[in-house]
């Protein structure tokens, strides 16, 4: 008999029945949990457990345990650990990609899942190197001044929620499902609760586990509980969230909860969706574009089965093309792909999960059967399959079902737009403008993704900025792109994975937006004083300390925000502004001609270069010799103020803003408030001075 | 008998029974509707009924016209229009004034509703001009390079939700709270049906009535329904937006509503919340920091009555000042509270809204009661008042509440925390502890705002950091911004108003923010060419024209999105170096000293200075003549790439990549996409030139 899968709760592995110290047990009926068999031979795996387990002790354990370890850690640091994580993931891949081949997955597909949980931790622990400060608040949007002497000034501020992520992930990418989630809260400092999905629960467990031993975790940050928890939404409650992906119905009946409802707990959903894949007019038999169509037709029917929440449900094709589309579908399929055992050689598609996602893919199919649609490619039977050892024959265990196109002769068929086959099937539907098929991508009530194959620049227009509202990602596909696409069906870590509507109304993914998402944004009102206190990054106004040495003097580790260094002035001559244009090349007429400045209606006369200004700031305030400040990577935010007539005078006042040391160099970055005032104290530029300062 | 307050759908003007050709009517019980009295006096003003309003023909209309009206105009030229409206109002606003007197509003209290609404288009007018581009999508954040070689690119965009966006307004703010939410939905390319509270409805339809009499709305950018809506939200579907303010309870009840629930309809409230003010334990008497926290406690009890979702509601003050905090409130609110008629001379204070609302406040004040809270100022009992003919007297029809001050001995009183009196009352809750203050705070369950009153940096962090979570706004309060600040009270258009859990769990204004939930956020993926088509703004690696003339000789009106100039090149000497160095005073070492250079780990020796490089650019790409460019006035982005060293070229690609035109002046900006490239076509630097071109 097969033992029961462990949960990982309050830092320890846990079954039921046989608890970790300190934890609630509860051993009846325990022993049962759902079993859970090999999709390709139904073998009994394991059992799915979680009756007993202290839901509300894990709970408590993350807000109290899990925030403060987090807590510890500035977005820096938290995202160096999500890269050695993945390192320690890579290191041990074999072990995900065998256990996967048990739940259907094809080497290809367990790369998909495999590989891209850990891309997403790779990504993750590089933006938040490269994107967040090393600090645990993030600045959102500029300084609002509010009133007329900058006493009294406004700022967002992005601080993490002060509860735990509840993530709640699909069955059929165990590892990315439940990566893609942990990275973004795991660098905003929220402490995860995950839950896999019990089907696939062991190839979760089985990361989790790598994880555990890694060391890297802090304590708390991570844990798991594999089975079902019927009561875990009683204990949610303010500054909690859930992130969720599954079926739509589930979903709903998690939003309805109480505690979501009016407790304030934050809720996401991503839901698999009927997304469209719309073939453009121009794109004919023949253009690269028909072929990369279907070639990408056929991969979101294939791959995983199908099993993907992003796989296209409906090709939008124009109507004169549709018996070419299934055509070129149908002979792709017969010449490369084979359904079968994943274990065994050459097999490039495997079964579905289970038996029972089988069974209501077959159901699903009927009903799109019921409602006008015809069977054009694949059917009900059972297939034939290669099994493990290499022979060929029926599917006695396996939950296999063969690539599915169905085509319906009124593409306005309600089921064809609301009834999904989580599997390997899509229906075929003509439209015959461009009108038509933004109407019917809009039928199917909120995507998280549709593709238009396309070269022609109008009609891709017309169908992003029609589209565009219904859909979390669209994807233009075209000769150009047709070798470098990542394709329809892979939410990428830097874009926004989610949709409106039927898609679930949630985001996911985009880089640093889903590090937001685990963040509440507030609005501070304060003086520059308080606010330079509170978010540790220098305002306008603040104190300032010119008295010390020159700040270029100070290494990272010595330099304060606020430190600041104010130049003598310098008389801008007519003679220096020509000299200036004859060694730069810049003789633009504001500076050459008096008479022409003079017509321009922002300039008194002959004006100073801009550049000229912002070089003979650097003259004043560098400090030439060696010493910790090792360049100036750049520059941002420069705005020309007020123009500098021959016989002005500039100063600058330089101060360090925001300090960022590097985790992993010896230097950071220091970014320098750069204000160049006139005789007469007028702001004449000002911009932000990047630069790299040894610690 | 009083007439029936007219609704504005569909384009007219509209009474139950008497309705405008083309919309449904309905007599029955709607000649009755709910009668509405004067504050002070009683006397009946109007009634308000929607019975019979066809709500599906209006969200139709709104969804159909008002799109499309809307959608021909540009965030320019719809902020233009917001400006407009502004000034229109502001012309008429005696009208409102006038009308607001009989809510119980005191001219300080209309000056709050009417000019706080006028001032949030004029915010939104500006703003939409000065952030948003002159189009139809917006960009948010940077182009992701998801292959190798820059043919497929990843980029998020903004675009409008294709529906209507339902504004349910509270009784407080008819102006403010309908203007609010009206201009960054029209901002933002949505149609707005308004719905205000049936109390001040009155207010809202004049202010609506001047809109369009103005003849500046857009065909079916704006409509008003007065009178309850039962069927409502039956008629919303995806795409559509409800953006609620009132109570939690009502927010409740319209989220769990199937619209909302599973068919994708976006919803956000805004909910009155149990907001506090903590006094710092530095504030103690005699401080500025006690006076302007004493002084806003009594603005918040006092202004609009305390029917603010923002006012105080819980005072958090340290236990050894809570005797002088109650007598310093007592002391000012007897100097300058005169309760009264707003149209009596003198007066400072009016009733609340209605009868109604008075019966509520006094029995939430009695449930605070018998939860322990002791009243230090104020009553149950009927205040003296001054009447509209200046005598003093009971207040036999009015709806006055006298300000009232409860204190608890225990602060974690969960009545003190959850209950709310929606008028002048608070409660004084003493802490010992800066983390029991924060506890405090947070016990309110989420609130829209919390103010500090402190001098003390570190209290304020402290404070911030372990709150901000539970709140959309913090105030800081110190004596460098007690007399500018805007007020606990107050939100401000440019910042988010909204908060957690209890506040309601959304977000209004915040500038351009509050568009951008009116929108769609989605993840496009395609060549560099065809994310130039759809965004109307160039990407590196699309088509560019470096055919034609300079295109600094083209006019806005003739100059087109990849318009190119690319230069010859131009080498680098140690004497330019050194000429730049000397000219500038920029002698850093990493330009002038070889050794020293060599030993810095980005350089290879001595390098030429950044500065030198893209003033050479600028020599290089800039056509000098005088002509349609007239001035560069900034630069974003910069990053130097690669060293230059003595004897390196380089050269300019200068790409038009996004193209603004001013609506009211005869320039426009451009935004010139420039890159820097040395002999071996590596990347020296990339930036952005920003310039004004007339048209």
């Amino acid at each position: 008999m097969t033992t029961i899968l462990p949960s990982y709760l309050q830092g320890a592995w846990w079954t039921p029945g046989g608890g970790a110290p300190g934890l609630a047990g509860d051993d009846g009926g325990a022993a049962s949990g759902t079993e859970v068999r090999d999709a390709s031979t139904g073998t009994p795996i394991t059992r799915v457990s979680a009756q007993g387990a202290d839901l509300a002790g894990a709970l408590e354990y993350a807000r109290t345990v899990g925030q403060a370890s987090l807590g510890e850690l500035t977005f820096h640091q938290r995202a160096l650990l999500l890269k050695r994580m993945a390192q320690e993931l890579t290191a041990r891949k074999q072990e995900l990609y065998d256990l996967s081949a048990a739940s259907g997955a094809t080497r290809a597909d367990a790369w998909i899942d495999v590989d891209g949980g850990i891309g997403a931790l790779f990504t993750y622990g590089s933006k938040g190197r490269r994107e967040l400060p090393n600090a645990q608040v993030v600045l959102d949007g500029p300084v609002e001044n509010l009133s007329k002497d900058g006493s009294f000034l406004g700022r967002h501020v992005y601080t993490r929620l002060p509860g735990v992520a509840v993530q709640i992930n699909a069955f059929n990418f165990p590892v990315w499902g439940m990566l893609e989630k942990l990275a973004p809260a795991f660098l905003a400092g929220m402490p995860t609760l995950a839950k896999p999905a019990t089907p696939t629960a062991y190839v979760a467990e089985a990361a989790v586990r790598i994880l555990v031993e890694s060391g890297l975790l802090p304590e708390g940050s991570l844990q798991l509980v594999c089975g079902s928890v019927p009561g875990l939404f009683d204990a949610l409650r303010l500054g909690d969230l859930v992130a969720f992906t599954g079926s739509a119905s589930t979903a709903e009946s998690l939003r309805a909860h109480p505690a979501v409802q009016t407790g304030g707990v934050r809720f996401t959903a991503e839901t698999d969706s009927i997304n469209a894949s719309v073939l453009g007019p121009d794109a004919v038999t023949g253009t690269p574009e028909f072929d990369a169509y279907v070639k990408q037709l056929v991969t979101e029917l294939t791959a995983k089965s199908g099993q993907k929440c992003t796989a296209i449900r409906r090709a939008l094709v124009p109507a004169a093309l549709a018996d070419d589309v299934i055509g070129a579908v149908e002979k792709r399929i017969a010449e490369r792909v084979v359904l079968g055992d994943p274990r065994a050689e050459g097999v490039t598609m495997g079964p579905l999960a289970s038996q029972e996602q089988r069974a209501e893919v077959l159901r699903q199919v009927g009903r799109l059967v019921s409602a006008g649609g015809e069977l054009v490619l694949g059917g009900l039977d059972q297939p034939t399959v290669v099994h493990a050892d290499g022979s060929r024959g029926a599917a006695v265990e396996g939950a296999f079902v063969a690539p599915v196109l169905l085509r319906f002769d009124d593409p306005r068929v309600e089921a064809a737009h609301t009834v999904e086959a989580f599997g390997p099937v899509a229906a075929v539907l003509s439209y015959t403008s461009a009108a038509e098929a933004a109407q019917l991508v809009a039928l199917g009530g909120g995507s998280l993704v549709t593709s238009v194959a396309t070269h022609d620049p109008a009609f891709a227009r017309e169908l992003v900025l029609s589209t565009a509202g219904y859909n979390g990602r669209i994807l233009l596909l075209d000769r150009d792109d047709a070798r470098t696409s990542t394709g329809h069906g892979s939410p990428m870590p830097h874009l926004v994975h989610g949709g409106p509507g039927r898609a679930g109304g949630g985001e996911e993914l985009g880089g640093i937006r889903a590090v937001l998402h685990h963040m509440q944004r507030t609005a501070l009102q304060g003086t520059p004083d308080l606010l330079t206190a509170v978010t540790g990054v220098w305002h306008e106004g603040a104190a300032a300390n010119a008295d010390g040495p020159h700040p270029f003097r100070k290494p990272l580790a010595e330099l304060r925000i606020g430190d600041q260094v104010r130049t003598p002035s310098r008389t801008i001559s007519l003679d220096d502004i020509e000299e200036f244009a004859t060694f730069t090349g810049d003789t633009f007429y504001a500076h050459m001609d008096e008479d022409a400045a003079a017509a321009n209606p922002f300039f008194p006369g002959r004006v100073a270069h801009g550049y000229l200004l912002v070089s003979w700031a650097a003259g004043l305030f560098v400090d030439p010799a060696p010493g910790p400040v090792l360049a100036n990577y750049g520059l941002e935010d420069l705005r020309f103020l007020t123009p500098v007539v021959p016989g002005d005078s500039i100063r600058v006042a330089l101060t360090a803003k925001q300090i960022t040391p590097r985790e992993t160099d010896d230097y950071g970055e220091v970014r320098w408030d750069a204000r160049i005032l006139n005789q007469r104290d007028e702001l004449v530029a000002s911009y932000d001075v990047l630069t790299l300062v040894a610690k």
